[in-house]
C-alpha cells in the first residue's frame, strides 16, 4: 500500500514535566492517524470509522517527541483478517524516528455490537493477512 | 449548604511543560467534583449526572497546582434556577487555595435534550438563586 | 485587530459518551488557539509562548460541538495590560457559533518566573486596554 | 511479589461517543497504576518516580470499561534489568479483567538523562530478569 500521512502539531498541554510529549498523548495520536486512515478507506467503501474497537495496541518509544515542532504520522502497513485489522504506524519529527506502532482493531456491526467480517469494498482495501 | 469535597491525587500526564499541573486538566477536574456532587444529590432525587449540560465555565488560576500533591476540592455552593444550577468549586493544596470556579449547569430532559426544570426533589435539594 | 484563526480537526477521544465534544477538550483548544496567536505575535518580538501562565478561564458553551466537522477557532481580540494580556476567542462549526471564551494571561520574566511588564515590541503588537 | 493495587474512579470526560472509556485514557491510567507503583518502591530507595522513561507499551483491551463503576489497576508482576523495568498491569471492573498490559520502562541518570543502572536498592526490590 502506499503510505498514509498526517502532520499532528503537538499542542503545549500535550507535554509533561519531564519538558518531552507524555507518552499518554502519543497513544491518543495513535487513534487520530489510524482513524483518519480508516475514514479514508472506508468512505469509499461506505462504512464509518467508529464501527471498529481496538483490541490491541503495542508502541515503541523510540526517542522523545517535543514541542515546537510538527510531527509526521504515517501508516506504513494494514493487513485485513476476517473480522479484524491490524495498522502499523510510524512517527517521525525533523526527520527523525520517535515512535512505532501497531494497532489491532476489531470490526463491529453497527447493530448488535459483535464481530463481523469486513464488508467486501473494505477488506479490498486493505493488503490481506 | 454543607461543603462537600472530594480529593484528587493529580495524575503526571497532567503536569506540562512548565513544571505544574496544566489548566485544562484544571478544567478537567471541575467536571470531575460537580458531576460527583450532582451525582451525590441526584442520586437522592433519582436522576442520573448526565442529565446536565454545561453552559458556562469561569476559573480563576489563583496559584500553581504541582505534581507529587493531594488536591482538595468543595464545591462551596449550589443554587438552583428553574432549569439550570450554578456550582461553585474551589480547590487547594497543602492548605493554600489554588483554584476558584463557577459552572453553570443546564436541566435537560432525559428524552428530547432540550432544557427542562428541575424535578422537585433535585431543586429542594439546592438553595434557590 | 485582525482576526487570527485557526483550523481544528475534533479527535473521537475528544467526544464522550453524551455524543458531542467534552468541555475539557474545549478548554483545552483554548489553549491551543491562544498559543499559536501569542506565538504568532511573539515570534516578531523574540518571546516564547511558554513566557505567560494562565490567570482567568470564562467561556461561554453556545451549542454543541461535533465530532466529524473541522472547528475554526478565532481570536478576535487581544488587549494588553501592563503585565497582562486578554484573549476573547470564538469557535464555531458550519457556520454556526459554538463558543465563546476569554483568557487572561499574566506575562512572566523567563528567569523569576514572576510578573513582568511587556516588553514593547509585544505590546505594541496589542492594543491597549 | 505480592500485588500492588490501585483503585481509579472512570471520570466522565474519558468516556467517548462509543459510550465507553476511550483507549487513550486507559493508556493514561497506565503511567498512574506504573508510577505509583514506582514511587511507592522507589521511595524506599530514594528515587523519584521521574527517573524513568517509557521505552515501550503494550495493551491488550479484553473487555469495555464503563463510566459508573471503579476500576482497580494492579501491577502483578515487576522485572528487573540492568537498566531497565518490565512492568505488567492488570486492570477489572466489577470483576471482570478488562485490560491487560505491560510497560517497558528505562532508568534515566537524573543528571545526564541516559540509561543508567538500577541503585541496588530499587533493583533489590523487584525480582530480576
Amino acid at each position: 500500500m502506499q503510505d498514509f500521512a498526517i502532520t499532528i502539531t503537538p499542542r503545549f498541554y500535550e507535554t509533561d514535566a519531564l519538558g518531552h510529549i507524555n507518552n499518554a498523548s502519543i497513544a491518543a495520536w495513535f487513534e487520530l492517524v489510524r482513524m483518519q486512515f480508516i475514514a479514508s478507506t472506508g468512505e469509499r467503501a461506505g462504512e464509518p470509522a467508529t464501527n471498529w474497537v481496538l483490541a490491541a495496541l503495542n508502541i515503541d518509544f523510540i526517542a522523545e517527541t517535543f514541542f515546537g515542532t510538527d510531527v509526521i504520522a504515517r501508516v506504513t502497513d494494514a493487513r485485513a483478517g476476517n473480522t479484524s485489522l491490524t495498522v502499523v504506524s510510524e512517527m517521525s519529527q525533523e526527520g527523525k524516528l520517535t515512535v512505532r506502532g501497531k494497532a489491532v482493531l476489531v470490526h463491529l456491526d453497527a447493530e448488535t455490537r459483535t464481530p463481523s467480517p469486513l464488508p467486501q469494498a473494505l477488506s479490498g482495501a486493505f493488503a490481506t493477512r
